[in-house]
C-alpha cells in the first residue's frame, strides 16, 4: 500500500520536533490514514490489530472479573442528556446531532453517543428490580464521537473506539470498591502489555466527569515529558440513579437508589503506546501486543535461496509451534537491507537473519528492534531464543519508561520557580490549597493542568504552589495531550 | 435480570402465532430489550455472546482466506452518496443526517453509514496506485443504520452489527472469484457453525445491491416457511472504481480501473438461528455457538448438598478441561425444576444431572435439549459423553433443517397454483420469463419475492409461472422476513 521510494523517507528526530516525529512514525509505520471527516482517521490494518490485540486481552481480563458484554444504541435522545445537569452541560458542546432520518424531519434530536451513561441508565431502569440482580456488571465495545475542535492521531479523534465499563451496586461501599479495582485493573493491564508504567489517582473537582461524583485517572508520561490520561474510572454515586430512576427493593423490602460506576479505555492508548516507546527509526512496539513478534528475512544469493528457504521455512514452524507471532518476508524483488528497514519503521520486535553460513552452522541471528542487539543463536533452540528476548524487550520497555517517568518527575516548591523554565515539562508534584483559581492560575503561567491526587504517597510541599496557604491535596501538574 | 414468576410464563406456541413465538422465545432467553430509540435494540448479555461467538468464528475464517481488518468512519459526506447514482438512489430514503454538531450547523450533511463502499472507494483511491498493491482485501466489523420503517428485533433493526467485506481486484475475473468464494465461505460457516443449510444463487436485477453488477445471497428457511436473506456477496465491476476513481498501472504501465467487490453478515444471524432452530420450550441453541454448551444442575436434599456438590465440580472440571464451556447452578434458593425450565428457555444443549445416588453410581445424567434424550454415563467418560452428545445435536439440527427445507420446497408451474393455496408458504421453484412485470405480479398476488436464481440445478418448468413464456430463469420465490 505504500510505494517504496516513500518507504524510506527519513523519520524528523523526537528531539527537533516531537509532534512531527510523532507523525511521522504513524505515517511510515502505515498505521492509519486521515479520514474525508473532520477529526476522524481510518485505522488500516496494521493499526487496527494493535487495537485487536488490546481488546482481546483486555475483554479476558473484564470477563474474568464478572463483566459482560453488551450492545446498546447509538443514537441517544436529546431528553435523556436533560436528565443529568452536569452530563448535559459537560457533553453538549461536543455532541453531533442527528435531525433528518428516512426523509424525514425528527420530532426529537438524537446524539451520536459520546459515553452511554444516559442509554444505559435508562435500561437498567428496566432491567434492576431486586437487590438479586445486584451487582449488574455491563461492559460495551464501541465506537463513541465526540466533535473536537483540535484533533491528533489515535490520540484526540472525533471518533474513537473504545469500552465502556457501566455497573450498579446495592451502596456506596461496593460502587467504589469496584470504581477503584477497575483503575487498578487498567494501571496493571497497562504496565504489563502495553509496558506503560502510570500513576493512578484521583482528579480534582474541575477535571472530573460530567455527572460523576468522583473521577480516578491513570497518568502516563511520553517522551516528551507530556501527559496522557490513559484510562479513568467514575464513582457516580446515585446521580444517574435518581435521573433515569434506577431502583431496587433491599434485603428488607426498602427502595433504594443503586449506585453506579463507569470506566473506560479507549483507541487513544495506541497513541500513549506510540509516544512512550517509539524512536527515530520508527515505531517500536511492545511484544505481546505486536501483531507480528518476529520477522524472518532469508539472505543470500539466489543459487542458494532454496536451502535458506528450508530452513527459514523450519524457523517460522518453530516459533509458530512455540506460538509466537511470525511471518517470513521471502520477497525476492527487495533487498535484505531494504526489508530490515521496512520492518523497523514497523516496529516488529525482532528480526530473524537466516543466510547459507546461518545454514551451515545451524544457526540464526536474532537482531531486537528495541536494543539493536544481535544474537547468534543454535537452530534447535531457536524459538526458546526468540521467546526470552521477548521477554526481555518487554522488560526493558518498561524499565525505560519507568526510568524516564521518574527522571522527569520533580517536586516543585513554588509555580513562580516552575514557570520560569524555559519550557515546563514533566509531572511537577506539588502541594495544592484545594482552590479552583489556584489550579487555573496554574494552567494559564504554564500550560500545564492537574493530572491527579496520586493514590501513592509523593513527597510534597506543606504549601500551595500558588498561593502559599497550607496544602490540602498533593497534586501531579503536567502538559497534557 | 427477570424476577421468577415471569420466568416461567408459557410461550405462544409456533403453530398458533410464529411471531409472537419468535417474540416470546428472545423475551424468555433474555437476549435483547427494546430500545428507547426507533426500530433499536439493546443486546443483551445473553444475546450478545452469541453474536460474539459468530465473530470470534467467522473472523478467523475471514483472516485465513487473506482478509485483515480495518476501520472505517461512522459518517459519510453527503457528495459520496452521489457519486454512484444507483448506490444513493437504493440507500437515500434509509439515512439518517446529522446536520449539527459541536453547536454548529455543518455546511454538509453526514450520513450515518448505512455501508462502507462509498468511504472505502475513496480510501481505496488513495492506497492503491499499483498491480503489486492488488488484491486489497478487506474487512470491517461495524454498526451501521438504515432507517427502517417495519422492524423485528435481530432481523431488521434499525442499527445493527455486521462485518462488511471489501476487496480490490486486477480484473473481473479476479474480483468475480473472490465474490463467489466468499459467498460459499458464508454458506459453509452458516450451515458448519450455525446448523443452517442455504440455497445460494443470483439475485435478480431487481433484488440486487444498489450499485452492484452482481449480487448473490444464501437463502435461509425458517420453520413458517419464509425465507431470511442469511449473507450476500456483491461484485462491482468497475461502479464504485469509476465514482471514486481507483485506478492502479498495471504490468504494462497502463492505468487501469480496479474491479470491486462487497460481502456482509450481520447480526439478523441471530434471528435466522432462532427462527430456524428454537421450539415451544424456547430457545435452541446450536452447540458450537451456544455461551453455555452444557449446565450442571445438583439435585437432592440439604444433607447430601456437601457430596453432590463434590462429584458437580469434579464434573465441571472434567468438562472445562475438554474445553466446554460449561457452568454450574448450585443456588439454593430455586429448585432443580426451576433450573431445568430455567436453561430450557435459553438454549442451554445440554444439562447435566447430578445427584446422591449418581454420586454412589458414580455417574451422571445428561439431557439433550434438543431432543430431550436422557442418557446415564459413567463419571469417567463424562466429558466425552458430553461432547458426543454436542457433536451428536449439531447433527439433528442440521439435518432437520435440511429436511424441513427439502419437504417445504416444491416446484410449482403457474402462479395461479400457487396463490390458489390459503397460505403459499415455503420455497417455490419456478420457470421465469426474467421480465420484471412477472416478478412483480408475483409479488402482488402471493407476498413472495424472488429469492435468488439457486446455483445448483434443480428442475423447474420450462415457462415462467406468470406469463408462460419460455423459462430464461430458474427462480426460487418465497415471503421473506
Amino acid at each position: 500500500m505504500q510505494n517504496h521510494t516513500e518507504e524510506h523517507r527519513t523519520i524528523t528526530p523526537r528531539n527537533e520536533d516531537f509532534s512531527r516525529w510523532y507523525l511521522d512514525v504513524i505515517a511510515r509505520a502505515d498505521l492509519m490514514d486521515y479520514a474525508p471527516v473532520k477529526g476522524c482517521i481510518v485505522f488500516k490494518p496494521d493499526g487496527y490489530a494493535i487495537w485487536e490485540y488490546i481488546q482481546q486481552t483486555l475483554d479476558a481480563l473484564l470477563k474474568k472479573t464478572g463483566h459482560r458484554n453488551a450492545y446498546f444504541p447509538l443514537f441517544i435522545p436529546e431528553r435523556f442528556f436533560h436528565k443529568e445537569k452536569a452530563h448535559v452541560e459537560g457533553f453538549d458542546p461536543e455532541l453531533p446531532w442527528v435531525t433528518e432520518a428516512g426523509g424525514e424531519r425528527l420530532e426529537e434530536r438524537l446524539a451520536v453517543r459520546p459515553t452511554s451513561e444516559t442509554m444505559i441508565g435508562h435500561m437498567f431502569a428496566r432491567w434492576i428490580t431486586s437487590h438479586r440482580d445486584l451487582p449488574l456488571l455491563i461492559n460495551q465495545w464501541a465506537n463513541v464521537v465526540r466533535w473536537e475542535k483540535r484533533t491528533l492521531p489515535f490520540l484526540r479523534t472525533s471518533e474513537f473506539l473504545w469500552q465502556e465499563g457501566h455497573t450498579a451496586h446495592e451502596n456506596e461501599h461496593d460502587a467504589r470498591e469496584e470504581t477503584e479495582r477497575m483503575l487498578a485493573l487498567y494501571a496493571s493491564f497497562v504496565e504489563e502489555h502495553l509496558a506503560i508504567p502510570t500513576i493512578a489517582g484521583q482528579k480534582t473537582e474541575s477535571e472530573k466527569f460530567a455527572g460523576a461524583v468522583d473521577t480516578y485517572s491513570i497518568e502516563a508520561m511520553m517522551q516528551d515529558g507530556r501527559a496522557v490520561q490513559a484510562g479513568t474510572s467514575h464513582y457516580m454515586g446515585t446521580n444517574f440513579a435518581k435521573a433515569f430512576e434506577i431502583m431496587y427493593s433491599d434485603r428488607n423490602n426498602t427502595m433504594q437508589y443503586v449506585h453506579t460506576t463507569s470506566w473506560g479505555v479507549s483507541t487513544r492508548l495506541i497513541g500513549a503506546m506510540i509516544m512512550v516507546h517509539s524512536d527515530d527509526r520508527g515505531l517500536v512496539l511492545p511484544p505481546l501486543l505486536a501483531p507480528t513478534q518476529a520477522v524472518i528475512v532469508p539472505i543470500g544469493p539466489a543459487s542458494q535461496r532454496a536451502i535458506v528457504h528450508d530452513e527459514a521455512m523450519r524457523a517460522y514452524e518453530a516459533c509458530t509451534n512455540a506460538l509466537i507471532r511470525v511471518r517470513i518476508d521471502d520477497r525476492t524483488d527487495v533487498s535484505p537491507g531494504w526489508k530490515f528497514c521496512h520492518y523497523e519503521l514497523r516496529g516488529v520486535p525482532i528480526r530473524i537473519e537466516i543466510g547459507p553460513r546461518d545454514v551451515q552452522a545451524q544457526q540464526a541471528v536474532l537482531v531486537s528492534r528495541i536494543t539493536g542487539e544481535k544474537r547468534i543463536v543454535s537452530r534447535d533452540g531457536l524459538a526458546e531464543h526468540v521467546t526470552q528476548m521477548l521477554a526481555s524487550e518487554l522488560r526493558q520497555l518498561r524499565a525505560r519508561a519507568a526510568q524516564r517517568m521518574h527522571d522527569n518527575t520533580k517536586t516543585i516548591e513554588t509555580l513562580d520557580a516552575w514557570a520560569k523554565e524555559e519550557k515546563p515539562r514533566g509531572f511537577a508534584v506539588a502541594g495544592w490549597c484545594g482552590s479552583r483559581a489556584c489550579e487555573s492560575t496554574v494552567k494559564t503561567r504554564t500550560g500545564a493542568t492537574s493530572r491527579n491526587i496520586p493514590h501513592r504517597h509523593m513527597d510534597a510541599p506543606k504549601t500551595c504552589l500558588v498561593c502559599g496557604a497550607p496544602s490540602v491535596h498533593t497534586v501531579i501538574f503536567a502538559r497534557a495531550y
